[in-house]
């Protein structure tokens, strides 16, 4: 189940609430296009800035407009039984998986990680994908800590950060992690960019943002690695170049991919949660000539 | 108001519920110390971790026990309109002034900060400290943006990151921030074991870990500088010196300041929320070993 293109979807807002509609209308999108997964409320997904209501709502809609697709849910959160809470909603609402990142406002150490997944783990049924993305936690994983916790029963995948472009090296990063979790625990990439050379090099599945909300275009790349057809995979990622292009130069995949939606009429104007501010009418309109220019919808 | 010496107590937990009575004995004792104001849901006062009815009801803990002792209080949140929210709290709750930071999980833009501060300055009518602290929010601040922020009506005071320990570059930073920020808005100090540096620097306050906890320690290096004293109380931090060893030592200053609590029965066991873990026997042998060498109580 943990393989594939798990998609993740914004959770868009409409004058600070959510607007359930859109969300709706992006989950029966994305089981349209026939994604592998759906992960609601990962970091694209808005999690850390929604209260437990808000949350356990959206994974319900999540599920009930996903149909036989499965749905993985985020549940991380700051303090250890707030995230305990919301795996069991996610629980009750009907996810097949949660994610859990490790968020921190005080340094955590490993072993304070350590302790969350173990915590985590053995108070839920449901089957838990590690979350790896310092960008956002500003906690930094090692591969030792990847084995730690992946021995844990109910540890089903590792969402891990981008990897290195140059196909080797990539291989090189995926064996290492490979070698020290066990083999049902599968490996998946992050970091949209990176996602063909991730594939190539040995990974299970794509946790993809741009999927999200573009699933054509990363079931493009998914489709082509998974086939074995590597040199296609990663020509389709080139292709998309300049989309990766303004992920960098505007700030990361969150601002850029919410510009996305609302271009397209998938989510109302101004759809993320402050203090977090939409693209400027400048950037839009690169954003605009970028997806008419790659033909992306 | 926003001068001398503020005091950030703990909120200890106990069995994850904050412990209340612990939290009124640690404002009496600031009380009693008479230290020049108290900020409770600082960093250190776990505002982070907090429930918004958690942390209205600690709002009106701290003003109830303070008596005439000015009560700040901390309204941070990953969300804008949770923020307004916390405030709105903590100004019924009796705050005389709101301690706000930038919390982030999407890194946020110096616009995103800005607008930030706007809008909460524009909803309440009490006096905002700009609270800058990078190690937790991971938002970097510039001297550009202090002073357009210091600009609005309601901000106070900046709480900025330790100074260097030289006097010079000290001094050569204050002056720097001093000189673009209005008259009317203070500068304190964070990072204690640079607050002799700070206050001898020029800073009109301290927003101290240590005051919450060992309000007389901190006390003596604030008076000392304040009456001209300066070597006065760099002799007196350079004493403490062993307590900001353990600070670096042991992964910040939160983690050392409950377990000095702990030791010294003003707090529960394991009193910091989950899952940041407290030292380990060992640590907490290290910290009661310097407690008693240097006769902190």
């Amino acid at each position: 189940m943990f393989t594939g293109l798990s998609a993740f979807p914004l959770t868009p807002l409409r004058d600070d609430r959510v607007d359930e509609c859109a969300f709706a209308g992006l989950i029966e999108r994305l089981v349209t296009a026939r994604v592998d997964s759906i992960t609601a409320l990962g970091s694209t997904g808005s999690y850390a800035y929604l209260t437990p209501e808000e949350r356990a709502s959206v994974a319900r809609l999540a599920v009930e407009h996903a149909g036989s697709t499965p749905v993985f849910v985020g549940v991380g959160g700051l303090r250890t039984s707030h995230v305990l809470a919301h795996a069991a909603s996610a629980e009750a609402a009907g996810a097949a998986g949660l994610l859990l990142a490790p968020m921190s406002y005080q340094p955590l150490t490993v072993d304070d990680v350590f302790e969350l997944y173990r915590t985590v783990t053995a108070s839920t049924e449901l089957p838990v994908i590690v979350y790896d993305n310092p960008g956002t936690t500003r906690f930094t994983f090692t591969v030792e800590l990847y084995a730690r916790i992946a021995e844990l029963p109910g540890i089903a995948s590792i969402k891990i950060p981008g990897v290195p472009a140059n196909s080797a090296e990539a291989s090189e990063r995926i064996a290492a992690i490979r070698a020290v979790v066990p083999e049902h625990v599968t490996i998946g990439v992050s970091g949209d960019a990176s996602a063909a050379a991730g594939l190539n090099a040995g990974c299970d599945a794509w946790y993809s943002v741009i999927g999200g909300t573009l699933p054509g275009a990363a079931l493009g790349i998914t489709r082509a690695a998974q086939a074995g057809r590597a040199a296609e995979a990663v020509a389709e990622s080139k292709r998309l170049a300049p989309l990766w292009g303004l992920f960098s130069e505007f700030g990361g995949s969150l601002r850029v991919t919410a510009a996305i939606a609302e271009h397209l009429g998938l989510a109302p104007r101004n759809c993320l949660p402050l203090p977090i501010q939409g693209l400027t009418e400048a950037q839009r309109d690169r954003v605009a000539a970028v997806v008419g220019e790659l033909g992306l919808t």
